[in-house]
């Protein structure tokens, strides 16, 4: 068993290239939660849906969100009642915030949901939200505290940030499937998702850190950045603002002991050697995903 | 300024029968909420949408229900998802009930909510719900207690009802807008909806019917009945399950001494003198609103 810790986007390409190389039910994503958010009654889990949208083949991979087919006729309508309409939903993508809101209101944990959905939509992957309580990441910044996706869709992550908190995260708990997940695999994974807002709300969960930091061999982690700059969203902008060098080896200094190798891209082949004398190993391969021979050889490093 | 108890279909039809022969601002709808449910954590309110659909000219006449040209993408995929798609919510629709949920959340009251979709959509009847309190209305059947949407839409209501209750009604508080209009209106109609299920919640909640007690002459009601048969919906079974002659005697009698003044359909003529005999003032005419001119002539009855 393998075990990814996953934010959306870039953690959703790497299980899709993981499930080429290796059977997908030896494979569990631990998935951030910290940008859920309750918009018109409906609990939305950004990262999980992208993850599960991806490995079920239905994601818009031209665009880079959404699904393939969508319609916005919900959308177009509210806008026209003057409705909240910068996030946008598509039809099809309402119906899994349907779903799980009923089923939440009906009891059934986030954990429950995603396996509901996962199963019906074919994705053999293990989903595992981090936790099954709240927890929100928001933004210190100089128009004051933002929510996760009002930093991220309304300001367009375009604003500068002073610091990120995990509301919620001290008194969260992980769930007893992920920290069995996270003892019980060969391997943890960090995927290439942003360190600040995707990866770092799951290790402020009680319990996770204490969990992993046991096993520093079996932790690999891939870079989410490539000369510098991270092939979408703002994890560069984001680390310089928090003091961080905004390349690989400021990823390496914001994660620190609690890596074992570093899967870092053939660009950055040059930081080898200083991320090596901070006494980690180091492997280089292309981290680009875009091709799927790429996306197999970096998924094969991981694995191997 | 004229105010009309309503329920969804016939109350709408009314109003908008009514809107045709008098200034539409003069006009009040104090609507029902006893059948608003909370649905994939959306709040929807029936016989609220009802009312200013068909006022703003969107519903779907032919159907009966719904929206005209509405689809059905969200729950085409809620329904592959394995949701709860029994109560079938069109694209168009859920646009409504997203509006209203987030405003919701965002401490908006339903009588705000109600003037806000109302003014957005054109429809100038001043829409208020009978109370911003929750209410509930219940059937205790040989199947045990049912929702109003369990008995409504999933039974079709082919369930015998032994009682209606209305939870919450008792400690429920009309507002102040109904209040008001129930006191300052130069006349109190109620529409032809179903007594028990429609027209009974908005009395029970405390307030309404101490209100309309002090103006028995001021009140005109419009019978839901033609020839002891509804034309749509379960009145006269129920007034038959619940002890009532299952005709407009049984809902003249359900009234009792509330009502002044009866109008009742042309093929109930002969109960115009038992009518009489009970102390009611009453008046024949068409009731049936499916011709444009018979609607006018009905509209006329109620206002002259």
């Amino acid at each position: 068993m393998i075990t990814v810790l996953s934010g959306g986007v870039g953690a959703a390409r790497l299980l899709r290239a993981m499930s080429v190389v290796t059977d997908p039910v030896n494979l569990v994503a631990v998935v951030n939660v910290g940008d859920d958010l309750v918009l018109h009654g409906l609990t939305i889990c950004p990262d999980l849906d992208t993850i599960t949208y991806t490995l079920a083949g239905l994601n818009n991979d031209e665009a880079g969100w959404g699904l393939r087919g969508e319609t916005w006729r919900v959308m177009d309508e509210l806008e026209m009642l003057g409705g909240e309409s910068w996030f946008r939903l598509g039809d099809r993508d309402l119906a899994t915030h349907l779903y799980r809101s009923q089923r939440l209101s009906e009891g059934a944990t986030k954990t429950e949901v995603a396996g509901e959905l996962a199963s019906r939509l074919g994705v053999r992957v293990k989903l595992l939200p981090v936790t099954n309580d709240s927890i929100a990441t928001e933004f210190v910044t100089d128009l004051g505290r933002l929510t996760f996706q009002e930093y991220f869709v309304r300001h367009r992550h375009d604003v500068a940030v002073n610091s990120v908190k995990v509301a919620g995260a001290a008194r969260a708990h992980a769930t007893a499937e992920v920290l069995r997940a996270l003892r019980d695999s060969a391997r943890v994974v960090i995927a290439p998702s942003n360190p600040v807002i995707s990866i770092d709300p799951i290790l402020q969960v009680p319990g996770v850190l204490e969990a992993l930091r046991e096993r520093r061999d079996d932790i690999v982690a891939v870079s989410p950045l490539i000369r510098g700059a991270a092939l979408k969203g703002p994890a560069d902008r984001l680390l310089r603002e928090l003091g961080y060098e905004p390349t690989t080896l400021g990823v390496v200094d914001f994660y620190g002991e609690l890596v074992g190798t570093w899967i870092i891209d053939v660009a950055d082949a040059a930081l080898a050697e200083p991320i090596g004398e901070r006494g980690h190993r180091v492997v280089v391969t292309t981290t680009i995903m875009a091709e799927p021979d790429d996306a197999r050889r970096l998924a094969e490093a991981v694995l191997s």
